[in-house]
């Protein structure tokens, strides 16, 4: 397959951004739509897309089906798949999952940092793991095909959506937790349960992720890969870069504080650098993935791991992970087929 | 292709109906979502909806192609189309034409009686035919495939929208004005004009459009239809039966008064009969088109034109009208295939 897919972005979006992608021949995208926007904010985000996909046909479009990667790859684009980073597009209502499935959100963290009415984020004291609505809204996404996401989740959470999920979960971005003790980096619990699960975990580039911030080398990067790949099999592995590209920093402020204080929350960031910090200088925007590759390379994974690991790990879990459960309708549709 | 399609019914929806649905054996049916509602109350709708079709997947299923009534037809149950009488779901935002067109409304009328930020009602005296807004949302539901319904629009907003609309436009439930004398039915001049331009009119068996009222015979109707299909040709024809079946007369408040006045307004009925008239005794309920079918022969119709006019004109309306304009990209993917 080879394909080239990012696990993660949310950048500034513009016609030069589409470029990029088109340049560094990214297939395909999960692009976070929202943060603590609620359901009609959700929509005029999606609205957004509509019209830069009406714009630039020629440079992306919107995926839906894991066969989108292909077409992308076929007609020389990007699909660009949906998601949320915090369940406040659902806001307390279950049915809006098949809702925003059908306008084509294919993943949802089920919390962004703080505590939400479906789990715990990794920034709570107190983890409740799901709430009686997570479970029942994690049963919801797993029968319409939309992928459960942990990656700001708290530890107890993230396991008890592993073992409450039918299907398997993602970690679309974070890096392991004993090699950058970041509060939103992954405990090896949580990395060998994805392994384990037919989950998958993206490795995050995003500066405060990294081992040495900003300045964190490409070796260092590649070579603690290479650790987890040894600890638990490439098999689940995947790249989600958490590039946030030309955003301002207002952004980065809502991202944090949304709504829920009146006070600004430093989050990963701190008073004296409370902005977006800079992405390291082997990996500006997605014209460098070719880096990734080499630096890949360079500690030792053959070609098919690094095509495993730059698109195919991810290609495989959306072609599982996006459709809607069989149901008695759709083996009536197969029957007449 | 002997079809049986339903241009338009709202009833109070139950497992019972969906039941008579079968019993009739309707492939298709468009449905009414909304009348004054607003987005977000649409999408409520719509997830009311998702509930009946996860309950009763052996009986019903969401229609979003024309190739779905095949699929209806090939396993044995109804699909059903959404629709909504008001242009009020889309609110003041043309992007959520986008929206609800991927949610799978495919019909949307311009106004519902009175003037809307579209277009003039049947009820008001001055018609300003399609406004600034109204061209712009015409030309954005051309391009989806969402059809522009004006069965509720006053004459000069019809044959404005005929004449604006790049794709054949349809009234989906009215009678001929010159048969029955309702603010409703249509002049000549638009079931003229919807038969030169590929488009569709559904005749309605809802008693205030029906000579004689709830006392209407089905002779007079198919005699009515006759005339008609004389005049212009059966090409274009189709039921819109406007069943509104077991609602109570709340809904037909609601239809008549919504938001939009603190008295009540009457619409069709009146004061001594304000509530829904009862259907005419050879139509109650979906399990009657055989009566229709009848009447049809007994004043001349012949099997193909029968064919036609119960349902097969309605799928290929659907079929030239619920995709998407061929874009760049929708060429490109052609290309790739």
């Amino acid at each position: 397959m080879n394909f080239l897919i990012d696990g993660l972005q949310y950048s500034n979006w513009s016609e030069t951004i589409f470029r990029q992608l088109r340049a560094g021949g990214v297939d395909a995208v999960h692009v976070t739509l929202v943060y603590h926007e609620n359901f009609r904010e959700t929509v005029a985000r999606i609205e957004q897309w509509n019209r830069w996909f009406e714009r630039w046909p020629d440079l992306i479009f919107q995926g839906f089906t894991a066969e989108d990667v292909q077409l992308a790859r076929a007609t020389g684009r990007t699909a660009i798949f949906f998601g949320a980073q915090n369940p406040s597009c659902i806001e307390d209502d279950i049915g809006l999952v098949e809702v925003l499935h059908r306008l084509g959100l294919r993943f949802m963290q089920l919390t962004y940092n703080n505590q939400s009415l479906l789990a715990t984020g990794c920034y709570e004291t107190e983890d409740t793991g799901l709430t009686r609505m997570g479970r029942e809204v994690v049963a919801e996404m797993n029968r319409v095909g939309m992928v459960v996401d942990m990656s700001h989740s708290g530890e107890k959470s993230t396991l008890a959506a592993l073992e409450h999920s039918a299907r398997p979960i993602a970690v679309t971005h974070a890096n392991p937790h004993d090699w950058h003790a970041a509060r939103r980096n992954k405990s090896d619990a949580v990395i060998a349960a994805l392994a384990q699960t037919g989950g998958m975990f993206g490795f995050s580039l995003y500066p405060h992720h990294l081992h040495k911030g900003s300045a964190c080398e490409l070796d260092d990067f590649c070579t603690m890969i290479a650790r987890i790949a040894e600890r638990h099999g490439t098999h689940f592995l995947g790249i989600g870069t958490d590039l946030c590209q030309d955003q301002p920093d207002s952004v980065v402020e809502w991202m944090r504080s949304g709504r829920w204080t009146k006070s600004v929350d430093f989050g990963e960031g701190s008073k004296d650098a409370p902005g977006f910090p800079p992405m390291p200088n082997w990996f500006r925007d997605n014209r460098d993935f070719g880096n990734l590759r080499a630096g890949l390379a360079k500690v030792g994974f053959g070609p098919d791991e690094i095509a495993a690991l730059m698109g195919d790990n991810w290609a495989r879990f959306f072609a599982s992970s996006f459709g809607m459960l069989p149901s008695n309708s759709q083996a009536m549709e197969r029957a007449a087929q």
